[in-house]
């Protein structure tokens, strides 16, 4: 068990605990909250019933020095935070009248007096609260000194809570350098784990966590006393064993990292998609700034697209199929010269979950690449993985690919 | 307070509670939960710390008729939930021979004795527990009678836990209704919750959400008693009273519902994407079967790649600047030819960050649809959005667009 001090961390809503929404608040208040010097103990979600969430508070206020609260701080009848807080602290609440002007073109909104009066809620303070003013919502937070130290109230929307958030740790100095985040492609999640422990044997103050989802590897360092040095110099180990598998350490995605490069280099891209259909370029254009290093490209699905609009020569298809290192690279030939690119990147592969033969299985995929002076094909087989997930790696083996040629040129 | 027997669901793993990884089984669990009558009244993330975890189910297992405990089943030292629950529980565990045999080929592949010992701790079972082997990984789930009912244990990893889950619900007969799941576009969240509350007025045994994402609502019709009858009635009024803006009843996404249709009208479509970038070839093609009717697509971020690609006159570009009316409808045009296609649909638009002007600011997005009659335009203003928002509320705009052309063919 740690020495350190313990937080935890509450998100209400009746809709989280029944399944209808997925909560990001917690993982973004834990992140921030650790950073402060903070283990985070338990993290619960409740539904909207008053007299459930006021037991819980009370045993939490009791229990940890950060007790931190989202959702429920509303008008609607459906909002129970407010009372319950102030219900496990048996406390009174009072109309704040600074709360009460804010919040009175927001009444005027109303035609309805019961809507009106309802808006009004939001004005009540709990006994000895410091109110947090709402930027971007109508909802105040509220911040209270309980038994065992700080409970925290803010309303559930990510916008309004994350602005919200950061006035109230600000009683709480960072004590914990910020997690570093190293991203690895082209390697199995087993390998960049055993790689990061490798590199980190001998070392202290310092966590390791690898998340996984398809197509991307993070390597995460926490720190745990090793402080910012004591990081950097992790990251940089950690980095030289991964070798060239590790794009990024700076907690940037393959994307960002291309874009960025690409745009040093003054090197122009374009794309050729089958069957990522058009994620490749979505990925790319995601990042801002993508205009200047990419040029375009073609989601050519049909044979007739990739044969007029990227120039496959028909007999190409007809001799080896869409899906084949010939096809591929020609979609990436066409599409470099179409756009007048510097390199081109293409993928044609069966996703699935119909389409697929003994021959060509469902997950088998040929990426292309071109540049002006060369072209050259990857083949790639993901037994077992899903549409969305064949879909998914696909674009990272892609855009790694791209990366590789820009580093190359 | 509700008259339902309650349910609790525990996710175990320091990852959830550091903020390193959201937790998505909470969101499945429940669903299944509450379908089987029971109404989730707590779900807590809690870190691999073996006697935290023991209090936190010593005490659910005495308040709740059912506990649900996702993750910490695996080998590792880190997996402290089997005994957590043996020590909340007071009950020993023991060596299942079934398992031991089970797992022995996984021993086989550890050379360090150390490890090879780890795998055989899944073979643990605590005394009286029902065994739920493993059909997707190495760690067996069990389920446990507790004082005030059932406490079931289940491996973290959702493909693992998914299946396992279905199993140890067994003994529970669904009570409840699945719940019905309305697609709204092309209105604000605000409408559409107004709408459904309409409809359902009057009409008892249902709990109404309403979920807003960026260009997506999905509006939920929950059995609160109302049964299947009463859902289907209820689903059917509230679609009535969305109008058109419901797209459909069947939980079904946009892109599904085009696809569907798209397939039955025996209409190819095509897509000319600039501020998109690729993310409305990208929803289409996600779909199963999209190869039937998505021809291709154009992703023309530079000029150059509208005038080569998409034959849009320079001129248009140089006129009325590539963010607007004209050239929308060139590049639907153009995309429609170019595919053949039976109807094309084209953005372009300024996500930002940069590049927004006074006359054409950030969230300026025009879209064009081409069929082989017509060629219209359409103007949407997205303001104080993200890129990120910005790109998917158009993505969805420009579904909507194609659906109404399908729909009209």
């Amino acid at each position: 068990v740690s020495e350190r001090e313990t937080a935890a961390i509450v998100t209400v809503g009746s809709e989280l605990v029944e399944g209808l929404r997925v909560d990001t608040n917690t993982a973004e208040i834990a992140r921030e909250v650790q950073r402060r010097g903070f283990r985070v103990a338990e993290a619960t979600s409740v539904g909207d019933d008053q007299g459930e969430l006021a037991v819980l508070l009370g045993r939490l206020a009791e229990t940890h020095r950060l007790v931190v609260v989202t959702g429920g701080l509303g008008p609607t009848h459906d909002d129970v935070t407010r009372d319950a807080a102030a219900q496990a602290l048996g406390r009174e609440m009072a109309m704040d009248p600074a709360l009460v002007d804010f919040l009175q073109p927001f009444v005027a909104r109303h035609t309805e007096p019961r809507s009106a009066a309802q808006v009004l809620t939001q004005a009540l303070v709990i006994d000895g609260a410091e109110v947090l003013a709402p930027a971007n919502g109508t909802a105040p937070g509220q911040v209270l000194a309980t038994a065992a130290g700080t409970l925290v109230l803010l309303p559930g929307p990510p916008r309004e809570m994350r602005e919200m958030l950061e006035r109230a740790l600000a009683r709480f100095t960072p004590v914990r350098a910020a997690a570093r985040e190293l991203g690895v492609a082209g390697m199995p999640e087993s390998d960049a784990q055993h790689a990061a422990q490798r590199a980190l044997e001998g070392r202290g103050g310092i966590a390791l966590t690898v998340l996984a989802k398809p197509g991307d590897i993070r390597v995460i360092l926490l720190d745990e006393g090793a402080g910012e040095a004591g990081l950097d110099e992790a990251v940089a180990a950690v980095a030289a064993e991964l070798g060239e598998a590790c794009y990024a350490t700076d907690g940037s995605t393959l994307a960002d990292v291309l874009v960025r490069e690409a745009g040093v280099a003054r090197a122009t891209l374009a794309t050729a998609e089958s069957c990522t259909g058009g994620l490749v370029s979505a990925a790319i254009t995601d990042v801002p700034g993508a205009s200047d290093v990419l040029l375009g490209g073609v989601v050519a699905y049909s044979n007739d697209a990739k044969v007029h609009l990227l120039a496959v020569a028909r007999e190409l298809i007809t001799e080896f199929g869409a899906v084949s290192a010939e096809v591929a690279q020609a979609m990436a030939r066409g599409a470099r010269e179409r756009f007048d690119a510097d390199v081109a990147v293409a993928t044609t592969g069966i996703a699935g979950p119909g389409g697929g033969s003994q021959e060509k299985p469902v997950g088998l995929v040929w990426f292309g690449v071109a540049t002006r002076l060369h072209v050259s094909s990857t083949r790639r087989l993901m037994t077992g993985a899903s549409r969305g997930a064949i879909r998914a790696r696909s674009t990272s083996i892609a855009l790694d690919l791209l990366l590789r040629e820009v580093r190359g040129l």
